[in-house]
């Protein structure tokens, strides 16, 4: 998670909303992924489908039920949707998001037992400091449009 | 929809589920996409996906407000996700997917007034045709699985 926590801070650095995440099989970090929708001009731009996708290459498989996501902040539907289909053994996350998490606040889709797979879900590690720096980056960013008016 | 048709056929022909996308705005087709999630190893190469990719790369923007897109099956969870994150004006689709579709069928993301963005939805265009082309793919794969025991 300390990790996926670097690579949020990137996206912050690049003046997207911070959130990060890191594909691990067997210990090592197959895929990285941090929020580039501004920069990529692309909605599909999320940390957790980078790091999918990256994984997928590197293993050269759509399955990844032996790998474990770390992401900073509770998936979206599009990103929950996108961990069922790769079939993904267990997500790791931090923060809550309880305007739009797919994983417990708006929706539980890993557990739903009428779609052809469940995640294990382990959630709040180092919530603190992945709620933090989202946080931090949307005090910046309401300074910043408020100087700007 | 008869060009998603089209699509879907040629993921078809590859051996991939056959399900065919395309995204319109203004009469102009921005985006294609067919599911290829085996040939590209990808479990995010769902047709809507490829489609909505491709549209915000020529579009230059994430946001799809005036787009339709038009897909043969009913979106899943990650897709009908995606709409969502992409802002869609609008999503046509054919055949509904009673296992897995999060339009109607298991889910309705895209009618969720907690979501920052609500998608019109018209269901059932050449339902017959869409819905054909997937069970003749399947009773095909079973064939072939037959003939090889």
């Amino acid at each position: 998670m300390t990790q996926a926590l670097q690579l949020a801070q990137q996206a912050g650095q690049l003046g997207e909303v911070p959130v990060g995440a890191v594909v691990v099989v067997g210990g090592e970090v197959v895929g990285r992924g941090y929020n580039r929708r501004e920069v990529d001009s692309d909605p599909l731009s999320h940390a957790e489908l980078k790091a999918i996708a990256e994984a997928s290459q590197k293993l050269k498989s759509w399955r990844l039920s032996e790998a474990t996501l770390y992401v900073t902040l509770e998936p979206c539907t599009m990103c929950a949707g996108a961990l069922i289909q790769a079939r993904l053994g267990r997500l790791v996350f931090g923060a809550k998001d309880p305007k739009a998490g797919a994983v417990g606040s708006l929706y539980n889709l890993l557990k739903d037992d009428r779609l052809n797979h469940e995640v294990e879900v382990t959630s709040g590690v180092l919530e603190q400091e992945c709620g933090k720096i989202l946080k931090d980056f949307f005090v910046a960013l309401r300074g910043r449009k408020k100087a700007d008016r």
